[in-house]
């Protein structure tokens, strides 16, 4: 993300053959523009790699003093996490923060994109999105800032993305429990596409490797990272003829769903079970037993990206465009040695 | 908040013996007006009960279609939730929804209502807030729509204020605990001067009184709603030379706490002690044992808040300018007669 010269609006203009006004539009987020004008013109000016000038910004284009924070489900403390981090840093700065949650990824369309740029939003911070090439474009394009948080897919190079260090965070918690003495440790994922899952579980296998531990695929296995997610898996891992005697839980709600298949299987955590979380949401402290889990700094995370977005905003240039927050294994008590056989 | 037909902007800046554009620049929140100027102008709004014009607020007014939602601290699922239910109808009316945390009372000055104003913000929705008079009457005189969920304090008359049946709720869970043959039951309220933790204790102190149990004030304790809140007066409850044999917190979190203690002293729930919370937050369900609780509505309280303010943002009459939405009593496992003596 650093600073371009490109071609002027009157350029664009000329080479698209229409008026400089339509081009305004465009930018603007106006609707009364044509789709094929409206598509010849973002053509040329991702073409030509057009800059919105910043004098143009403060001028003619209203300026609301917005920056949006863009999430999939305001349905956690963890994205709440990240919310007041960010939060903290646009007020700090003097503007608004708009919040919306997308829902399902599907709602992430055009016309999310136009009303941003309708109300003169400074710039856009995604939390968990699924950022389809197509609004990629649609946000490069439109020279909107953005800054991805905890991305799902590998985003485009150059993108600015904010996460944790995940593949340190498996591997901190399989160390953990490997070095308890546990030789059968079992790991739950988010869905098996998402980039953190990823990098948890091969996180997670190194440090099996690195302790002498062979790794069972069965022991391996993929949820959502609600509670339910966690229940089902654990059910499953449990039901083994040789099940697990520690489980590494993708997410601190994933873990209360494996407290749940520990205490149904009548069977008690640690004694029976050692379990791991990840997160460390306020709640991870206040579960029977405590949690033991891997911190994620997510209202830091939250505090970068609304930094590093007023950066962009500001045109300065960003050193790095991906900034991975250092994860921290918080011991307590829902781990222990296993029970000797 | 019904419609009301007052003096035109004209007849203001006359009375004042200023220009319209002055009356124009308070109304819009405009800083280069003379405090003296503004307060004269504001004053005389207030008298003669000026009602900002549609046409003019659809007109020369930026409308930028932001509805504000001010909330104490973003620090719990309990603000979440209500927060869910206010976007979700904020969206579909096609407007975006400006989140900011109040951090704490003493940010909700002038200079806050002056930020929604000039960003032309349709209205507001205050959740737990201690309106002072002061912002009550400078909302009120700026006349930008405004609710309060979860009023602190008594809101002044015709104020719309969105609630829950809070003395119900007590009742319930103080019924509840009287049926199943507990004879010493504790509450636990937030801050005693809060209007929903006198509501509470008043309607479980009517439950005790028609189970023909007597009130004992040392059982009656009031905290913070966090876990430290329910820990703190869990543990001097038990220290008691009589202590409860059921404890009904104010709060989900603070029900966290009171079982905190209980583990401490060694007691068990809810063999040696029953425990009832308040609010139904996700995690109820997964403390263990799992929380009998009382429910509040907290997503509806945000779905009909925001849908009370765009109706009076549309200039419509409220049948009422208060609505309590029900309780429930949720029963799970953390209630259980009392053990026998």
């Amino acid at each position: 993300m650093t600073i371009k010269t490109g071609p002027t609006m009157a350029e664009i203009a000329q080479e698209a053959g229409v008026a400089i006004s339509t081009v305004s539009k465009v930018l603007n987020g106006h609707t009364d523009v044509a789709a094929k004008t409206r598509e010849t013109i973002e053509k040329l000016m991702s073409e030509r790699g057009y800059q919105r000038p910043r004098a143009a910004k403060n001028g003619r284009r209203r300026r609301n003093d917005l920056v949006d924070l863009v999430i999939n489900e305001l349905d956690s403390v963890w994205g709440l996490s990240i919310l007041t981090g960010v939060e903290e840093v646009v007020e700090e700065a003097g503007l608004a923060l708009v919040v919306s949650a997308v829902h399902n990824r599907q709602s992430l369309t055009r016309r999310w994109v136009e009303s941003l740029l309708a109300r003169g939003s400074e710039g856009a911070i995604l939390v968990l999105s699924e950022l389809a090439e197509r609004q990629h474009d649609d946000l490069t394009r439109r020279n909107l800032p953005f800054v991805i948080v905890d991305a799902v897919n590998q985003p485009p190079p150059g993108t600015p993305a904010i996460g944790a260090t995940n593949f340190a965070g498996g591997y901190s918690a399989a160390e953990h429990l490997a070095a308890l003495g546990h030789r059968r440790i079992a790991a739950i994922g988010g869905h098996e596409q998402f980039q953190c899952t990823r990098a948890r579980i091969a996180g997670y296998r190194a440090a099996l490797e690195s302790a002498g531990l062979p790794v069972d695929r069965r022991l391996i296995r993929y949820g959502n990272f609600h509670h339910d997610g966690g229940l089902i898996a654990a059910q499953s891992l449990l039901e083994l003829p040789d099940p697990p005697t520690a489980i590494f839980a993708g997410s601190d709600q994933q873990a209360t769903g494996v407290y749940e298949a520990v205490r149904r299987a009548g069977l008690t955590i640690p004694g029976d079970i050692s379990v791991v979380g990840f997160d460390d949401l306020n709640f991870a402290q206040w579960t029977a037993p405590p949690l033991t889990t891997v911190r994620q700094p997510l209202h830091e995370m939250g505090v970068v990206a609304a930094r590093t977005l007023l950066r962009i905003v500001n045109g300065e240039r960003l050193e790095s465009t991906r900034i991975e927050l250092a994860t921290d294994l918080v011991v307590r008590e829902s781990t222990a040695p296993p029970r000797a056989h």
